[in-house]
């Protein structure tokens, strides 16, 4: 029934929504590509943030090369939407997914990370039996910690091996310095993500040099757009955030608008205080407590499940059934929660967008 | 296609998977049912946490006098699957919620929280229109300073206006002490719930002296059932959490077994650590890092969006592929990321039950 609520103003609908501000987000699409246009590295945007392909098509019309995704399932949805080149950022482990992914490649362009060489061996296998070639990237550990080849010549052995198999292309390397994309201070955020860029090119240089060129060098989050982005070698950024943002990117990439909201009212209010009908499961708190945009003079306390507190400085009063608008203080997680944007051009509600790869946890 | 995974073992199923065991969910519905069976209250279990109507129909099965929801959308997936009586232990504010909720009087016993006179008219003057008469109930704030209105007499006033409105049938009150219900040390969280309850039967004695009886006196979570359940004056609990539990309430009440667990898998290991396929989008972080069940020797480090780490103390080594058992920190959100339920006995896959409340915060 929600769709009876395109035509209405973003204060009319039902709460809590996720409001996305289209306008907003395009200028965020039309900023990234103006950044990109004269550098030789694209944008092939992380679609774990949005999970929306109506999203993702609007970044491949502002330039971008292809998406990304997480999950074999996002990839799943992103592909049944008609697009072509997705590169899974992560392992595809185990016979079931591989026969999922091995099916996945018959009608897209899929790409996906690999680190271990039995598990190259095992999707060769899978592809070969199924008449496809898949297309494959080395995973390179550059400084997170989490998974990964060793940098350097390391990923020779696993290279030459992808090399030989014959249901395998080996398309280049990634690596993801998601270490460093949050460091505050911009020098400091520099010299961290060209380190672990440092870390990338010099496999690619130790692959180039056994005959095994990188085509693809993958890297990059929204908070280094503007360091990996220009670092010589890298052909991609996989940037997510910068299109919706939330209130902890605005502290890194303050260039980039929020376009991302959450519309709520007010339950319960008394002197001082209000409570308002979203709590953790509207919006996620691992990165804090969400910041309230409007109205002024009252700031977001604690979140229950369904509720979340408000404590007044010098605003005006609240009474139950007013609106207040928040931004979450990580998108990536807050969407997941939600089945549908309420897409907003001058508070007016102008589309509603699922959310189609909410839950594509497999 | 999920479905087609109903029959296996729980090792086989594709990760990441939200796991319940039958046995041990009917084990817990049990022991509440045997605890409360010589005790005057009943129990109205909160379906907030579980969000599943087979769910709510076992515990109606297992004596529950009806169930609870927090949100008007959970009420109507509930109202669906043929569930009558319901409480909304929350205010509903507002025409448009107004509207929904009349309507949902058509179809159900639905019961509403109220704690302010202009939305008890609003209420009664809707479902005049409608031809309905909407049960409610005027909630009181017993000391975790969210909702409600003051307890003793304070309440008088809303409760005799409520008893006038044509639209309103006014069966009582209920109050919840959740700021009692996680205290660890069991003296202290008696101290803390019995002074709750004294706030709300004050109130209560107040109403039956003014010749308006509170029929229903509704309090409690999981963490006091029995404290509160056993609290002169109560009638019902709204426990939650019992049914499915979670590490942090395990803490609490280790008398009931931990039902729900997550079923993921390596997908990168080397030497003394790991990472898992679940992340904070498949396990929620607010109540601390989930608890890894299996295998023995290693321990749950941070969580990412997809990923976990692991950590060896003194355990086998592990490879991609080897699957492992995680108990959430919390119950209630962690299921809200899922859709489904694979539900085992005796490890076998026997049933696959929808989330179908998922995502209705609304």
């Amino acid at each position: 029934m929600d769709r009876y609520e395109i035509g209405l103003n973003k204060w009319e609908i039902d709460t809590p929504a996720l409001v996305l501000d289209l306008d907003a987000l395009e200028r965020n699409l039309a900023k990234m590509a103006t950044f990109l246009q004269d550098k030789p590295a694209r944008v092939r945007p992380h679609s774990k943030t949005h999970k929306c392909p109506t999203i993702a098509w609007k970044q491949l019309e502002a330039g971008a090369i292809g998406i990304t995704c997480a999950k074999l399932g996002e990839a799943e949805v992103m592909a049944r939407a008609g697009i072509r080149d997705i590169l899974i950022a992560n392992q595809i482990i185990g016979p079931t997914k591989i026969r999922r992914l091995v099916n996945l490649a018959a009608y897209s362009e899929i790409m996906v990370a690999v680190e271990d060489a039995e598990n190259a061996r095992q999707l060769s296998e899978a592809a070969t039996a199924a008449g496809v070639r898949l297309r494959t990237i080395i995973e390179v550990e550059v400084g997170m910690g989490r998974c990964g080849v060793e940098p350097g010549e390391d990923a020779l052995p696993l290279a030459r091996e992808m090399a030989t198999l014959p249901g395998l292309r080996f398309e280049g390397i990634m690596g993801y310095e998601g270490h460093t994309v949050m460091i505050p201070d911009m020098d400091k955020r520099r010299a961290a993500a060209e380190e672990a860029m440092a870390r990338l090119i010099e496999t690619k240089v130790a692959l180039d040099q056994d005959g095994l060129p990188a085509g693809i060098v993958s890297a990059g989050g929204s908070g280094t757009y503007n360091i990996t982005g220009v670092y010589p070698g890298v052909t991609e950024i996989q940037a997510g955030s910068y299109a919706t943002m939330d209130a902890r990117y605005k502290g890194v990439i303050p260039e980039f608008e929020n376009a991302l909201t959450v519309v709520a009212q007010v339950i319960s209010a008394r002197g001082d205080r209000a409570v308002i009908d979203a709590g953790l499961k509207t919006m996620t708190p691992e990165f804090g407590v969400p910041e309230l945009h409007q109205p002024a003079g009252w700031a977001l306390g604690g979140q229950s499940e369904e509720h979340s507190s408000l404590k007044r400085s010098d605003g005006a009063a609240l009474r139950p059934g007013d609106r207040v608008e928040v931004i979450p203080s990580h998108g990536c997680t807050t969407i997941n929660l939600h089945d549908a944007y309420y897409v907003t051009s001058n508070e007016r509600v102008v589309a509603i967008w699922p959310v189609a790869g909410r839950g594509q946890v497999r």
